[in-house]
Parts: C-alpha cells; structure tokens; sequence
C-alpha cells in the first residue's frame, strides 16, 4: 500500500484523478489528504510519504505555476503523468428526484464550467467547494438539492449520481504528476514499458538570444518539445526560468548530445523527471 | 465614464485593480462585474461596453489559458496592462477587536495564502468566496468574525481593516489587461506616451524545429521577449499556439523586419495588442 500525499478534502478532483491512475497502474494506494497548501503537500512526501500526487496543469485554468517552483526548490523526481478529463456530476440524495432540484452546491469555478445547465434549468447556485457541497448535501435533511462534484464523492457521501459530464466544454482536462523523493524506487514504475518524456526546468543566460540559443539544443537534434513556459525567476538579473517537456529518453544518444549542448548555452538546467507520458 | 466589463462580484481581486488601475490613468470608470464566465465579460463588451478589464496570469497560479483563447476568438484588442500585488485584507465590522476574532471566511486559495498567520493565531476557517465572505460578516451580528478580502470590500460592505498583508508571500502578483474592441479610439490611450509591449499568439507550422524558427525572428532583431507559453491547439494536427509578449514598437523597423520573417515561418499571427508596460 503506497501513500500518497495529496492536496485536497477527500473527494477532490485530485483525489479522483489519484485512484484512477492508481487503477490504470494495478497499483494500491492510500491517499492522504492535505487541506492546506501545496507546500505543505510536499513536506508531508519529504518527511512521511514518499510520493505526492499534484495538479500541473488545466487547459483552462493554465499550469499551477507554484508546483512548478516546489519542484525547482524540493528535490523529487517525476515518475507518472496522468491527464483527467474533468467530469462534473450532479449529486443529490438517495431517492431524490432530478426534476425536483432546486438548488446547487458547488464551487463557483464548477458552476461556471456548468453554466450552460443550469441556466436553462433555472438552478439557485451557492457557492462552497466541490467535495464540502457533496457532505452539505449529504448531510442535509432536503430532497431538492444538489452538489456539483467529482464522481468519487457519491462513494464518499452515499449520494446518487443524477448526472454525469454536466460542464458547457468536454475538452477541460487537468495534467497531474505523480512525483517521488529523488533516489527512491518503486516496483510499479517496472510497470512502465519506457519512459517517453522528459521535463525539466532551464535558467537561462542573461545574454542576447538566451532562449533561442537553448532551443537550439533541441532543434539540432530533431527532439520534441510538447510545452514550453516562461517565468521570470526572482532574482534580480532578470534571468528567467522555463520549463520545458519534450519526447525524449534520458539514456538516448541523441537526448544526451542536446542536453550537452543546452548545458553550453543555458545558466544552468534541472531534470525533472524521465516518465511514460499519458495518452488520453 | 467608461463602462468597463468585468468578471466577479463587487469587490473581487480584479474590481480593486480596475479602480487602482482607472486611477494611475486618471479617467473615471464605472465597473460593470460580471457574476458569471469570462465568456459573458467577452461577449458583454462586444454587445454593450466595448472595454473589458481581464486576469491574464498570476505568479503562483499561472496564466488564465482560457482569457487567451477568448482573446484568440473574439475581435479585441488590448490597450493596457496593470499588475496589481495581491493584498489580503483582515476585515470585521466596525469596533471588532482584533483578539477577539475567532472565525475567519474567505476563499480557500486566500485562507491557504494567508496560512502562516492562520494557524498561528488558531482562526476557525470557513470557505466561501473573498467578497462573499465580507458582505457575510457585515450582516452577521457578531463581532468575533471575520473576512479576508480585498481593500475595496471595506468600503463596499461598511467594514473595518484589523490588517493589511496577511499573505505569507509577499510577491503574489497578478496581471491584468484592459482590452477593447478591435478598431475602437479612446481619448485616455493618448496619455499612455508610448506603447513599448507587444502581445501576439502564433500558430507554428508543423515542422520540424518549429518554434525554433519562429524565436529566430526576434532573435536576429534583438527583440526581448518577457513571456512564452504554449499550448496545444485543438485541431487535429499536432499545431501548437504561442503566447508571446514581446518589447518594442509595432511601427518601429526591426518590429516590422521580425514580423515580417515570423510571417514566413510560422503558420500564422495574430497581434493582440501593442501598449504600454506596467512597472511595478
């Protein structure tokens, strides 16, 4: 049984997202919530857990830029990749009835993806997180409300699913990682039949081109890239910070010249991680 | 009075900017919020404001990918930037003591921000969103609660400051652009003096050493470039978008040369907007 810190209440998207990629591995976990913040996340891996499963990146929301500096700051090491397609359930007490909801419990964020609906319906929104709704609605004595949450959350609360897939936009998804103490090794990453990608955070030069110079590395040798991000970094050369995916295996010749060359043109650069990347 | 668009309730983060941003332009604004998507901030500029006042990124959470895309749809045009320093505020109602408070209501992402002075002074916490949470302690009838939120909801809902700068870190910043439909003139634009930052998307080709290519442009005209990010495109051909700010002048002659070259290697462009930087 491997724990896995996460940040959250139970029944979060992440904790969602956490179980099926532990499904899709074969693999028992026990997840550990953490309801603060996403430090806090990495502590508890650095001194208990071992592993810790966060948020990346929304195709709507952008990357949780804050993760990514953990990741620049801790020392672990990516070993999964796990991309959720988001899936707003409708949520409502055992026995009640869809044509008899009157209200919604949800966070704002989810009631706006699932504005579409509820508008036509003529819902009362009320604001409180995803999972919170899902326990107020269990806890709640009426029949004609409802929560806005990830389907693990039925499970959870003992509510029934009404509805399943009620956001406006199909295509929401968020990229998670699963990350490890740098050093440690698990058995199901054997499960893993190659590790295809690679992501890593560079410092450039404070030098004319700095970018360009880098990403010659990588053009040179026909590599890749499947993102690449800015962020001023805070010291006060005005260097930057990029972190960058691309295609790639650590031990292949060509991986290696590239990571010599960029090694050359960049300040300084951190792998971040060597993993299998996740095809939806 | 400029009606500017803008999604939220009174007296979210991005209404406070919108008025500390009216005010370094010394133009008078009359803030139309939005308690819905950013979609409907778009669509009501279109059809009834022609200005609106968007959250681009923010330096722990990263870039709002979907404001890009709206940008990419919609005909707009930005025609200013602002960087507002998040600033959590404790706020009660009036003669409240600040050791006598013992709930505190806020969003989550505020409460985690602001986590250090939380547990130490061992604050009951309650989620509900920045604003809400101010008008909830102006109508409760006690005085051992408070809100988190920002400057602006003391004055909205008749409250008093016990505190400024909660947050743990002191370089949460986010950024905002006022953006207008596409074409339009107004007369507070002349006292930007010079427009020196420059916002496109480019679609590269699919090829190899595509960005590459790309960057080469502004490179070989010594262009400085302050953000990229990418994002996948949805069309089906594995073409990637890139956000990209850029220092210069569209009418200035290296601008003109770089675009002029991006033009031939990248797929297309689409210029969002030529304005004035925000220096913080």
């Amino acid at each position: 049984m491997l724990k896995i810190a996460y940040q959250g209440i139970k029944g979060a998207y992440t904790h969602e997202a956490l179980l099926n990629f532990a499904k899709t591995l074969n693999i028992k976990v026990e997840p550990v919530n953490i309801d603060s913040t996403f430090y806090e996340v990495f502590k508890k891996a650095q001194n208990e857990t071992d592993l810790a499963f966060i948020p990346i990146e929304n195709s709507n929301a952008g990357s949780v830029i804050e993760n990514f500096d953990h990741l620049m700051n801790f020392d672990f090491e990516i070993t999964g990749e796990y991309i959720l397609p988001v899936n707003h359930c409708f949520l409502a007490k055992k026995g009640a009835e869809f044509e008899n909801i009157k209200e919604v419990y949800s966070h704002p964020q989810a009631l706006a993806q699932c504005s579409d609906f509820l508008d036509t319906m003529g819902f009362i929104r009320n604001n409180l997180d995803t999972a919170s709704g899902a326990k107020f609605v269990s806890q709640s004595k009426r029949n004609d409300i409802a929560a806005l949450a990830s389907e693990i959350c039925a499970d959870l609360y003992g509510l029934e699913v009404l509805k399943k897939n009620f956001q406006n936009s199909k295509d929401n998804v968020t990229r998670f990682f699963l990350i490890k103490k740098r050093g440690l090794k698990f058995d199901f990453e054997n499960k893993f039949q190659k590790s295809d990608k690679v992501s890593l955070i560079v410092k450039t030069k404070h030098i004319p081109a700095a970018l360009y110079k880098c990403l010659g590395a990588f053009a040179t040798q026909n590599i890749n890239l499947t993102k690449i991000e800015s962020r001023p970094s805070r010291d006060k050369n005005f260097n930057y910070n990029f972190f960058i995916d691309f295609i790639g295996n650590l031990e292949k010749y060509n991986v290696k010249l590239a990571l010599e060359e960029l090694r050359f043109f960049s300040r300084e650069y951190k792998i971040l991680g060597n993993y299998k990347k996740f095809d939806l």
